[in-house]
């Protein structure tokens, strides 16, 4: 029933040490002290160790955001209702959200796909369809999802990223939509790095002191309830995540898999690449942490992974927004390290 | 003598707060939870304070990097000769250093202007001629300039700036580029906050730790041997300063007169910043700190300044690269701010 999936993990490659060797020759050729422009500079070896490609530019970016809703809604655990979510998709679409005017702003393409929003969605020729089920259910009262349901969310993911390849994809992105979604995000985060679900969960899109508390509670009795094997990432998944997150984790993989460098958004595509993590190690060469979320859990996700945000500017969104900017750091990384000049060529002393 | 000066000065008006409210106002209506973009939406909050406009728009981004050398480089305080100072102008004139290429990719011209390199620059189209002398005297000697020459540095790059103005200025960046720079600006760091000369000095290019040592001691020599008064910052310039560093102070100033947005870069510029807001605190709402440099002194001026950087990704190059980055970044906010759609008009419910 894996199949697709072990696929994916059995055909990650580690990255070219020597074409980073190279990457990281040039960057130290150019007019400007050795490392002195910091991350921009890592980010530009760490992109020619994932394309093989010693100076790789990246013409097509692609932001994938995924859609799916949350039983556990029903458990007053966010401040917006559940249907904002299908209103958002249809927002998406007609290009009015903030993932479409950060993505026309760097030059990405968004694929807005429905992993699981809990009622039909219009037909929409920009409208992917990969939907699992309408919601989950209450993670409170049972699982989430199925099993299958879980790998098929994952499959879905990946889908999305094998049919977008031939159109050319030299970055990609994640991003997600789903109200409620930073309850199960929550309950990953603590099954996976074991840290306390209260040091984990934070208050969403808006909730007050009093709403905490009960989101708390609800992902405590989840857990409790589920009992979700922490070396089962799949596991995880179906008894307390979602259909989007399970299609970000199917983005990740594939992202891996393809060779493309995947920059992952926030606390919920940072949830996503738990999981991808712990299915295989392997991908984490791969990820570039666009941004550290205002949610507390995402730290720890970062922690975990080993990855260093390249923003902090108190974000919370999700959509991809934070992946966008990212996007446009690891195109400045790349462009310093295609259009610099060197010392020789520019005639520029080099150190004493 | 001050005339120039004390004029911009004086005319430094404070943000528009019915604007900014009027700014806020629309951020809370677009479709995403209040202030979930964080530090993008205060930035467009402050734009909008500083154009009196609540939905500016900037067309027209300008980077002014100033070029100027340093006596004290004969006390090997830097790692690279000071003909780079020289060399490193005509490369940005061909394009081939970071800043031509983050400003290419941020859309940014670059003004490129020689204020005190050490030999003569051949005439080129796109370098202004500021020159106020041909390096600083070696401040661990006696004063690296004249009160005279220091002041003429700020109205220099207040020329600057007023040249530029009838082109299109909607936004500006500060950069810099004088081999040996980071030595006064660490002792005009430690002159203007009070702190120990040796928490506000970095290796600048790439010193070794017997180089460290060396710069520190020059540094703790200046001071002594020059007594700069911590009251009077045009005092500080002219003994501890450059005039690149001059020159900023004045684009600085003339950014605050004329109602611009001023996107600080690192360490130089702000050590040019320090000076600016003491001559006048006014200037302060103007400021958006692009980065925090690894340089420890940039530290202690952000704190001093009260500014929260945009970004924090290890770079020490200066030029206005981080400037460039944070120009991106205002761009983002404004673009949200002006480009999303509202739950009106996108028919998405608020919260519960």
């Amino acid at each position: 029933m894996m199949d697709k999936i072990n696929q994916a993990i059995n055909n990650i490659k580690p990255l070219d040490e020597k074409t980073m060797e190279e990457a990281r020759k040039r960057q130290d050729s150019l007019t400007k002290p050795r490392g002195s422009l910091g991350q921009l500079e890592s980010l530009s070896v760490q992109i020619a160790g994932i394309r093989g490609n010693p100076r790789p530019q990246i013409a097509h970016k692609v932001i994938f955001t995924l859609a799916g809703d949350h039983g556990v809604t029903r458990g007053g655990v966010s401040a917006y209702p559940s249907e904002v979510t299908l209103q958002m998709v249809y927002n998406f679409l007609r290009g009015g959200a903030a993932i479409n005017v950060l993505a026309r702003q760097v030059g990405a393409r968004v694929i807005v796909a429905d992993l699981g929003v809990a009622s039909e969605l219009e037909r929409h020729p920009q409208l992917r369809y990969k939907k699992v089920a309408q919601g989950t259910d209450n993670m409170a009262e049972g699982p989430a999802m199925s099993r299958k349901e879980a790998i098929r969310s994952i499959e879905a993911g990946m889908e999305l990223v094998e049919e977008e390849l031939t159109k050319g994809m030299d970055i990609l992105g994640t991003g997600d939509m789903g109200i409620g979604n930073t309850t199960p995000s929550s309950a990953i985060t603590s099954a996976l790095t074991g840290v306390d679900v209260a040091a984990v969960t934070g208050k969403g899109t808006g909730l007050d002191e009093e709403g905490w508390k009960r989101k708390v509670k609800v992902i405590q009795k989840a857990l409790a309830l589920n009992r979700p094997d922490p070396k089962d990432a799949i596991d995880i998944l179906s008894k307390v995540g979602g259909f989007e997150i399970g299609g970000i984790v199917g983005v990740i993989l594939a992202g891996a898999r393809y060779g493309i460098p995947v920059v992952i958004d926030g606390f919920i595509s940072g949830a996503a690449a738990l999981i991808a993590a712990s299915l295989s190690p392997q991908v984490k060469p791969y990820l570039i942490a666009s941004h550290q979320s205002s949610e507390p859990g995402h730290k720890k996700i970062l922690e975990h992974l080993g990855l260093i945000p390249l923003l902090n500017l108190n974000m919370r969104l999700g959509e991809g927004t934070g992946a966008a900017l990212g996007i446009f750091l690891v195109e400045a990384g790349l462009k310093i390290l295609n259009e610099m000049a060197t010392f020789a060529e520019a005639g520029v002393s080099e150190k004493i």
